[in-house]
Order: C-alpha cells, then structure tokens, then sequence
C-alpha cells in the first residue's frame, strides 16, 4: 500500500469513526446490554472499506463541486449493515464462529439473544441514518423499530424483566416501545405519506399513542383469559415466563379500567380531523378495546 | 365489531394481501428457502392491524383529495417489521415459541437459520418498498441488502451449498450476492448522493462491480493461506465447512488470474472520470488486489 493511501485510508476512517461514535446510542438512553452489543462488533476494527468506497466515490464524482455533499451518515449506515451480517452469520444456527476480527463474537460476547436483536438494531439504524439524510418516513420508520423507544428497545427490556418484579414505569416503556412504537408510527407514516397537515398530524400521533397503550393491554389481558385456540398461539405464556403485563403489574380490574380509558382518549384524539373523516380510526379504536383474539 | 367495520376490514386486509402477494418475491427468484419463509409467515393469517391504521390515517387526513395518495406500499412495509419482529421473538434463543397464530412458527417449519435470515429480509425489504415510494438511496441499499442478488439471498445460497458440489455459476452467484452487492452499492451510494452525472455513475457502477469480486476471492485466497493471527478470525474455516471458494472451484492459480482481471477491469472503469479524480478509488483497488489480511 502506497504511503499516501495508508494516511488516506487512516483519515477516513477516523472520519467514520467518529461519526459512528455520534450516531451509535451509548449507555445513557434505552437499554445498555444490546447498545454495547452493536458497539462491540461496530468498534472491533474493520478496515470500514464500504464506508470508505462510498465517500471516495462521492469525491471522485464531484471532486471541484463548492457546496460539496458529503455522504458520511450513508457511509456509516453501509458499515452498521456490514457489521449486523457479521453478527447474524457468526451465530450458532449459521456459521457458528467464535473469534471476528480477533475478538469474541457478539453472541459469545453478549449472549444469542441479544446478539440478534443487536444485528436486527443495526439493521435498522442504518436505515435511521440514510433516512435522516433523504426521508423523514423512512427514518421515523426506523426508529420505531429500533432499540430508543423503538420495538427492539422494548423487546430487550422486556426479555431482561423476565423473572424480576417490574414496576409500572418500566411495564409502560416496555409496551410503549415493544409494540406501541410501531402502531403509533403505522399512523404517523399514513399521515405523513399523504401530506397531512399539522394539526391533523398531531391528532393522529395522540390516536397512535393511545391505541398502541390500549392494543397491548388488551393483549394482557386476553393472554389471562383466552385460550391457546382463540388466539391462535400459546395462552397463559406469559405468566408462565413471568412476564411483564397489565395485569400481574395492576391487577385485572384496573387493567380493564385502563384499557378503557385509552380507548376513549384515543377516540376523544380523533376529534380535530371531524366526525366524518375519522369515521374508520373511531371504528378501530372500538374493535381494539372489544376484541376476544 | 359493527358489520360495517367488518367489511371495510376485509377490504383492506384483501388490498394489503393482494399488494403484499405482489411485492413479495415468489420462487421464481433467488433463493427459495427463504422467499418460502418469509410467505409463510407474512401469510399466516394477520389481522393486517398496521397496514390499515396506515390506510386509515391517510385517508382520513385527506378525505376529499382529488389527487388522493394511498401509501399502500408504505403499509405492507410496516406488516413486514412486524411481521419480521415475530419470526425473531419466536426463536429459540428469544421466547422459543413453537406456535404462532395458530402455525408452526418459522423456526419450526424452516430451521433456525432460515428463520434468522427470513427475518432479515423481511425488515430488509421493508424499506426497499419504502424507498420506492420516496427514496432511490434507500431502496437501492435495501436490495443489495436484500434476497434477490443481495447479500441475504447469497448467504442463503452459501449455507445451503456447504458441503455439496458448487458449480462456477453458483460460486459467482454466492459472491456477487454476499460481499459485491454491498460493495457495489457503497460505491453507487456515494456517487448518488453526491449527484453524479450518468457517465460518472455508470463508471463507478463499473468499479464497484470488479472491486466485489476481486475482494471476494482475495477473501478466499487468504482463508487458505493466511493465518488465523493474520486474519483475526478462525483460518481455513472455509475448507472445513466445505463451503464455496474460488480455490476450491478453480484452483488457487486461476483465482490469482481472476483477481488480477478484476483489479485491472475495476481499475479501467474509472476511465471517465479523469485521472487525479479517481486516484483513490484507484488506490484502492491496488490495494484491495495486494492486501494480506
């Protein structure tokens, strides 16, 4: 390698280095294990070739452009999904490798839980981050489904609570994120597709918000009292996995209460838009507090 | 359920099911293992509760809209995320559930491996149909992500090819799949951004293409003969598993012509670019012909 090429390549990465180092979440917000997780294989030292061939194809095409564009959170997100395919090839079920890049693999590292939730969380901020570039309903999108009061978020808390006493403060991230992140995002990315304007937006964001709540009560409750052949999976699972739900957390009466409190602020969301208009959202939302399965 | 909410629900379950059908690849494409997977559980029978708060919002925010924008595509995403979500919170290592809506779950029918990477291309492909309603980058990097020449559909291949005898055909499917799609889009991703002209683009399209492979079969050269301190993973991997490798199927000679031909075609591809413009990209090539780890 040509000296000059050794102190580009070494200036570059350093660049996608430092940006990834931004664009990762860290300790501090949702939850840690599968933060350190993503951070574990992003930050085991791959030579970041994809990163790099995106930025120096970005210079080679408009090398005397004044207002030039660089690519640097696309470039991030190329490596984010690189790495994620490492996570998920090196598991047991696939290629079962224990060393990457001279360094544990993420699932010896972290477990097999968290090692594939960390790769699906890439996954899905690399989206995050091509998004934030070029389309915000693509990056609201991704951040539903990601691990910052996203549905991966949610699903690791909650895999983590199992067995433990939950309180109501942790039950409620867990449900606003596992499940009501992407309901609520469902009718944002409607709203936001056809152009709505802000009030109306804002309506169906507090619709979204409440309905999310009131599905997964629901879903408590029925895991209590359906049985395996209405709801076509495995009734009672929950309690057995010591699971956190509405009503080992809040007992079965106030679940109930709460369900319905949801579901008419949900509908009371609605009211902005007109009678007419949120006709099906005010259907849906009653269906959804009145559901058997 | 009011028998009027009933029919409209039918209706939209039947327009997402019917856009869904379409945009799903089917067997005739890629791999089928995985295409089969990600059907088997898209279409076990889903209330569809996403999509239609989707179909919902939009429609209500814009009722009377003449020039009315239906975010259909947009809908089907969202049932893949969440339908992705499933097939992963279902494996063995998550909740280990054997029934999902009353089917066996995709692990179960499929194998964990192909549940794994059926999840994959279920939230890959996700923001491929998102991307085609808004953003060319996005769907682009979601392909080369994705199972249809991406890099899930190679690694499909590439497991299920251990072991067995693998033509040069497949060998060059396994490769420009796995490792050159995303490759090739890093370079794509950069010079879109950037706003290249078609020539340029079509250039680095080129580069990107030859630079896929001569990384790849570098890759398998030195499984062979580098060492495991080297390479910082587990050496002559590919051998014992008997996977695909261009030394394997070519002998080690040819694969140094091959690297070499794809060097320098990578290298002529820059041609309309001018010389000090694709200097690095250049370089790069160079280097990726001569490196040893």
């Amino acid at each position: 390698m040509s000296v000059d090429l050794k102190a580009r390549l070494a200036q570059r990465q350093q660049q996608v280095d430092a940006r990834l180092e931004q664009l990762l979440p860290g300790g501090d917000v949702g939850p840690e294990s599968v933060h350190r997780a993503m951070r574990h294989s992003v930050f085991a030292g791959g030579k970041r070739i994809r990163p790099v061939l995106c930025l120096e194809a970005a210079e080679a095409v408009q090398p005397t452009f004044e207002g030039k564009r660089v690519p640097i959170d696309v470039a991030c997100a190329l490596e984010c999904i690189h790495t994620y395919s490492l996570i998920h090839d090196d598991l047991p079920a696939l290629d079962n490798d224990d060393f990457r890049r001279g360094k544990p693999t993420c699932h010896k590292a972290f477990g097999e839980a968290i090692a594939i939730l960390a790769g699906d969380a890439l996954l899905t901020i690399a989206f995050q981050m091509i998004g934030n570039s070029c389309s915000q309903l693509v990056a609201e999108i991704a951040a539903a489904s990601g691990t910052i009061d996203g549905m991966i978020g949610g699903q690791v808390v909650d895999l983590e609570s199992e067995g433990k006493h939950v309180d109501a403060a942790a039950l409620e991230y867990i449900h606003r994120s596992k499940t009501g992140a992407l309901l609520r995002t469902s009718v944002r990315a409607g709203a936001i597709f056809a152009g709505a304007a802000p009030a109306a937006l804002e309506a169906v964001t507090g619709y979204g918000r409440h309905i999310g709540l009131l599905f997964q009560i629901v879903d408590d409750i029925l895991d209590v009292e359906g049985s395996t052949a209405t709801l076509g999976k495995t009734a009672g699972k929950d309690a057995a996995q010591l699971k956190a739900t509405y009503p080992a957390v809040h007992g079965m009466e106030k679940s109930r209460a709460m369900a319905k409190q949801s579901m008419d602020a949900a509908i009371a969301s609605l009211k902005p838009l007109g009678n007419d208009n949120a006709k099906w959202l005010r259907e849906i939302a009653l269906y959804l507090g009145a559901r058997r399965s």
